[in-house]
């Protein structure tokens, strides 16, 4: 009779931020039901993996269910897998924090379940060859990737039953494939089609091993699937099929796979993940082209047969697609280079650097740092998560290094590993990064108190699947004529006018950026990005002076720089001071702007402050000039204030009033930043950020000078 | 005017272990005569690397060489860049070793030619994207790979025209990509071609800068290019050409562009390599199929544009495809691994340990680890020079280990990491490795006194480009009788007839290999690898016993296996008892046969003894049996020797009597190992090893029990 080994494994994870309802949605809708049917079927053996967030959450809130899962576990029914414990992408985090955040995981399970995991899962099936050395490290001996990433090294599909050795400097690793037929019809398609597939593959000896790994959401959190699987019962009757077929659909572990059968050879996987995944990270061009390369190959039929051949790009260039992505990857790798060099000096509070480490983790995980179709780095909440772990750790090796409450430290260096430098400035209060080579601007501020990035905005740019929405307008247009209105267009997005936002910024989203408009502009122009500017000083490099005495610390940025004034090109100087004060929690703003031509010129001057402080519909935050409040709804809408002296946001829901008083009357302009997205249930615009934009319309003689000073004060709600 | 900024840059190498003459001529034909003319062209500013091995070799025989040279960096004409001093692939080799390696180039160019390198010639543009951190850490700054390696992730040809930064870990290292249509135009199209290339990518600003850099072979070694560079003049009329436009054409060295230029951005390249070597990289089937995906999208016109998302497989696959490659590569890994140890200890010898590193660092010249259509891991006597330093190597560890000088020491570990256990046998004389899981047969014999590894043999497998002589053949058949023979295919190879050496072999080539012949087997079947094995002792399973005592040290090798007797699977015993003594050069080897079978079996037994000893034309080496000696040529062809008692091969050249005696007379087959690869000139057979192999017609009965003992003494010719 022939037979086949089934290798099941699942893998079930929620970001660090993630809302609580989702967390519950997933739990209920899932995770439990899963559990539950699995309980009821004691033959079906299953590979599981939780992230170290999710086994947390579940622990707290429904820790019935782990009982469930422990005696699972007991019972060999279940092996459970490792991973790194926030889920990082593990190839772009430091090793030392692989191993960590691994052993962390394998701890957790050890203590829980009584159980010595031996296999993880690999956050995204995102594979680097130099992989196995540390996860050999940390004692991880297999790992699951998709059966493409074997393809790309040239294997077929029948070389595929079973598994690959690899090794990094000697250090070994065994790699199972995740069969893409499986991945395509679990939960998808009748469960018999999958029986008939074993068939095939079965053989005389029962040598032959298939793997199924995948997402746990697949079955009942994506769209329609809870209904599919549980109300439709398409587990159970698939798991009723694998015990009646158990005389020869052996169900396996992988770590006894690894001791029954011997490897199918050695193996080496270049850079790799899941095709789309590996196309979703191609800038915006190439996107496009990809697209259509694709499309052409299966038209003529090819890409089945060459597909191995055909890849996108790189994981690792989210961080150079994203700047907002960098940002934070940036931060975090200084940070675990700052730890590590405080591990070194071993005099530290272990406790304390243990608790540093932990936020520094959980500031890795993954989601934030990239965007396929599903959010992601769009997302604010996940994406301040993330801000609010680094500067909890950050805060956290403050206290280890700084013996006095009253300092003021600053940096000068490549933050963001573009080759040129950037200022950093750190308080117990604040850290302010500012943009040497593109506008002396601000492109974070970190509020300690309430571990906050006030700067984690996004700035709007293209995305290869923004041409689709704009398809549709276009379809839509014509189908109106016809009167014909197709179900896939409508669920393609979640509201109706989104083509609208779709304008993108020519300059990154900060603060402090100085702004020289053209004479007609108006706020919806200057919001869409859409005005002329007549300065360079957006994203023109700035000089910098410091004055650093015991109680306060001067920052000067400057530029000698130019305007467009009546198609004249007028040199003029912009310098913008901050004074910063140890434990003070104002920042003292002065602008000068000095005309260096020797004629009089008309100069329209704004500097654009933006604050990642998304409006709420249930108005906890709003906007406020002296002459009143306006409320959540409005505040999301394009603004304009005349003769303005004091402004500011408050948000109840932060707890946090950022406050304006300025030496002079201004005009102010307000306006969020709206990005659109891809999202589960299609195209989604997301408020990013609110922009106020003081401003004044100047005339300078020769040599004329003109100053504004703005009081910036952060303080407490109630 | 629109000005370009170009920069060109060259890398020389010979391998280690290539022939003087290979050396002299390139020296001669290429490396001079281009310094020759760059001298006579001072304006035309040049990156040049040379790896170390090279370097040595012209200070050594061409000191005035290094002369002309150190003038031109002196005067800054000239950029010298570093590398892996012995030419390693840098991602397949420890990180220390890359450290080591590179500052070791970088001494020698500071000492020899007082300047500082801060770029590196990455050999064979194999990146991975961890090498940013061990590179940085060697002092690199900038590297340089394909413009094919950036597009496939997703940026354009417009984009390139600059450099980009790219981290691992937050070390920065800058990236510089090497112009596809300069290597295919220079110096294959007429001068002009290229600077009317100039022309169109030329600025006003004059910042684009554009970038050429590959293997200087191509001015004069690659065939027909000595006459088309030099006589024919290319090289000086290209040179002309670029100093009469050097008002709009500037050259610049890298170095300067690093401080001149800004990046233009942030980059992650996925691991890449050019484009061919990655289809070399796929195993046959693959290979064939890339290959025939690759003419479809040509002949549609689809591969110029999509080309950046098409690609073959991954470089360390070569190690996956060829267990020769990995054999060295894992010894060098093991080696590293254990020399590192011994540096830990740091009590030890530091002369001996640099020496024994620098052996280390000479095994992993890349030459002979990969093979794509230019010889490579096909050629003896590149693979002989890596494992004859690699010996070097472990007698220096074994001096800076061993206190005593007698002593036997053995290993039982995953040597080849392919998840089975390996035994190696280690004396001051021999070292001797086991295959466990595959026929108890010897894959790799270290004679220590000569630094050579006796099985330095190459199996017969297929290659992607088989086919293409067979198609040859068949097509040449059609072609004789119409009368016709294009050029085409008389260049295509070496010799006639080449055909008829494709023969695989089903198992891999060594020595101690236990067979059972059919009946019917001739000695041109045997040696062809067709013919009826009747045993399953070739590559199945043995146990091992292990005796050490003070003397001596005795390893029995043993299997209960089957043989097919007249259609019954009749079991069987195979014995093989290999005896060492410390310091002696003899192997005394016996063999045991227990019928297990309850009827009496006639069998064929023989045993396989592969020497990487291959026949010379000059009659240097030669076999013998007691009746006379086989000379070169007659060595080289299949012969066969009835009652042979002793036999052996003398080689002159090693100056090494390979001696064997046995206590019972033998047929004595022997045959040489031919394998089909692609040169520079086309198809070559190449002799890999020569085999011995004693064998007789017995016939035992019930639990009878037949013997033969084989003295194996090595010993040196005068």
């Amino acid at each position: 009779m022939k037979k086949i080994k089934f290798a099941f494994a699942i893998h079930n994870h929620q970001p660090i931020g993630n809302f609580e309802h989702v967390f519950e949605h997933a739990f209920t809708h899932s995770y439990l039901p899963f559990l539950e049917i699995l309980e009821r079927h004691p033959h079906v053996k299953i590979g599981l993996h939780f992230s170290g967030i999710l086994l947390e959450w579940i622990r707290q809130h429904h820790p019935d269910a782990l009982d469930k899962l422990r005696s699972m576990v007991g019972r060999d029914q279940v092996e459970m897998l490792t991973g790194g414990y926030y889920e990082p992408i593990l190839a772009v985090i430091p090793d030392s924090d692989k191993i960590g955040q691994i052993q962390k995981l394998t701890d957790f399970l050890r203590q829980e379940f009584d159980t010595q995991p031996v296999g993880m899962w690999l956050a995204e099936r995102i594979w680097e060859p130099h992989l196995p050395k540390p996860l050999s490290e940390a004692g991880v001996k297999y790992t699951i990737v998709d059966d493409s990433h074997f393809k790309y090294s040239g294997l077929s599909d029948e070389e595929l039953l079973g598994y690959y050795l690899t090794e990094e400097e000697g250090h070994l690793l065994a790699l199972f494939s995740s069969s893409k037929f499986l991945r395509y019809s679990i939960p998808f398609k009748e469960p018999k089609e999958t029986i008939k597939y074993f068939r095939k593959i079965a053989s005389e000896e029962g040598k032959n091993l298939i793997v199924y790994g995948d997402d746990g959401e697949k079955f009942g959190v994506w769209p329609h699937t809870h209904q599919h699987c549980f109300k439709d019962r398409w587990i159970e009757r698939f798991f009723d099929e694998i015990e009646r077929n158990a005389d020869w659909i052996e169900m396996i572990h992988l770590k006894d796979a690894l001791n029954l059968l011997p490897p199918k050879g050695r193996v080496y996987l270049p850079t790799a993940s899941y095709h789309e995944m590996m196309q979703w990270a191609l800038p915006p061009r190439a996107f496009g082209e990809y697209e259509e390369f694709e499309r052409i190959l299966k038209e003529q039929n090819l890409f089945e047969r060459f597909g191995p051949f055909v890849r996108g790009g790189f994981w690792r260039n989210f961080l150079a697609k994203y700047p907002e992505a960098n940002n934070m990857h940036k931060k975090m790798l200084n940070l675990s280079q700052r730890i590590s060099e405080i591990e070194n000096q071993k005099r530290k509070s272990k406790t304390k650097l243990d608790k540093a480490k932990d936020f520094l983790w959980k500031g890795q995980c993954n989601c934030p740092y990239w965007h396929g179709v599903f959010g992601g780095l769009y997302l604010p909440h996940l994406r301040s998560a993330v801000y609010e772990n680094l500067i909890q750790a950050e805060k956290l090796a403050d206290e280890l290094t700084h013996t006095t409450k009253n300092w003021v430290d600053h940096q000068v260096f490549d933050f963001d590993k573009d080759g040129r430098d950037e200022l950093l400035v750190h308080t117990p209060i604040f850290s302010l990064y500012f943009s040497l080579s593109s506008g002396g601007s601000l492109f974070e501020l970190d509020f300690k108190p309430k571990s906050i990035n006030l700067l984690d905005t996004l700035t709007r740019r293209e995305e290869g699947y923004h041409k689709k929405l704009l398809e549709r307008q276009e379809k839509q247009q014509d189908e109106q004529n016809e009167q014909v209105a197709s179900i896939h267009d409508l669920i393609l997005t979640k509201e109706e006018g989104l083509e609208q936002f779709l304008t993108y910024d020519w300059y990154r989203r900060g603060s402090l950026i100085d702004h020289f408009l053209g004479e007609q502009t108006k706020v919806e122009d200057f919001s869409a990005c859409q005005y002329p500017e007549q300065g360079d000083f957006v994203n023109q490099p700035y000089l910098y002076k410091i004055q650093n005495e015991e109680k306060s610390f001067d920052l000067t940025l400057y530029r000698d720089g130019f305007v467009w004034a009546r198609d004249k090109r007028a040199p003029l100087t912009v310098a913008k001071k901050i004074c910063l004060k140890p434990n003070s929690s104002e920042l003292d703003i002065s602008y000068l702007l000095v005309n260096n031509y020797p004629a009089r010129v008309n100069l329209w001057f704004g500097i654009e402050f933006g604050f990642a402080i998304p409006g709420h519909e249930d108005e906890t935050r709003f906007c406020y000039t002296k002459d009143g409040e306006i409320k959540a709804k409005e505040l999301a809408m394009i603004g304009n204030a005349q003769r303005c002296q004091e402004f500011g946001i408050k948000d109840h829901h932060l707890k946090l009033d950022i406050n304006f008083k300025l030496d002079r009357q201004s005009q102010l302009w307000r306006f969020p930043i709206y990005t659109v997205s891809l999202s589960e249930e299609g195209f989604e615009k997301v408020q990013q950020s609110l922009v106020l934009f003081p401003n004044w319309k100047l005339s300078l003689e020769p040599q004329e000078r003109w100053e504004v000073k703005i009081l910036n004060r952060f303080s407490s709600l109630k």
